[in-house]
């Protein structure tokens, strides 16, 4: 199955100049929604995962779905001031000023195999972050899976010696 | 399984006066999450259902999962502005002002069996809203689903004759 093909996408959204890779279209078709989540099993299941972490809120989708196939729990990795309990937070760089994101302190124990989604590698600086809180954790990063790869933006390279796997890449915008 | 005891009540959160029901630590626990899934599951398994819609943002991890476990596809209902293509949009009252909804104009079919799934059911106002956008786009809706439902708001009420499912409820603040 061509996953990529379920893959629209939309020029200048958010903002001029942008392609944006629009996953709805792949969600809301059952056979290649099932089919993600059963590559991203098969890819992770010996593996010992105890549980998947999502960014919010595009990486709740896939997360949850994989966290349930595998049997692990779910965390969610939030924007900030939305969970409510007692946190810890990363500021990350923007192209334009800085954002940041908070999981709870307790979210994750110490030594935790740990496989952390969202549905977007791109520049890779929210995803650094996630892993570094998630270290601050003491949790054990075992892999960063991503439905869609902007390759050509190169986040490979700040990622140091992570396992990463991505479904789909783009080689150019 | 008792599924309340998973769930972590944070007083005055995000204001004075609120309990905040936390369903971060359900999600957490491997079988807590799995039974919610299941639960959900075994009463909607039989109902043909096409597609599961989750509203933004903490609507997308069970319903999402739950789309993966019943075979269909995933639609999410977002905040406004995040939905790259054509949309339709609904405003809902909010205690001070309003906020609105949107689902993409494509996302489900005339006459596709839905269920929508949201983490809370407490006065009513976004579900209701939900409801009105698969209305518009002349889909069944076969049920409405809730991990929690806090009863004492008296949210079926305003929801008129629509099947309602929610695992845990609150009779009091």
């Amino acid at each position: 199955m061509d996953l990529q093909k379920y893959i629209r996408t939309i020029p200048d959204f958010p903002k001029q100049g942008i392609m944006f890779r629009d996953i709805t279209t792949l969600l809301k078709d059952e056979k290649a929604f099932a089919e993600t989540i059963d590559i991203f099993y098969h890819h992770y299941k010996n593996k010992n995962i105890t549980k998947v972490v999502g960014i919010e809120s595009r990486g709740f989708i896939i997360g949850a779905a994989l966290a349930y196939r595998l049997g692990c729990g779910f965390v969610p990795i939030r924007k900030p001031n939305k969970l409510p309990a007692e946190t810890i937070k990363k500021e990350y760089e923007l192209e334009y000023g800085t954002d940041s994101i908070e999981i709870h302190k307790d979210a994750v124990q110490p030594n935790e195999r740990i496989l952390i989604h969202d549905d977007l590698l791109a520049t890779g600086g929210t995803i650094a972050a996630a892993c570094s809180l998630l270290q601050q954790l003491k949790a054990e990063i075992v892999g960063l899976s991503f439905i869609i790869e902007l390759s050509f933006l190169n986040p490979r390279k700040r990622l140091g010696n992570y396992e990463i796997f991505s479904l789909i890449q783009y080689n150019a915008e």
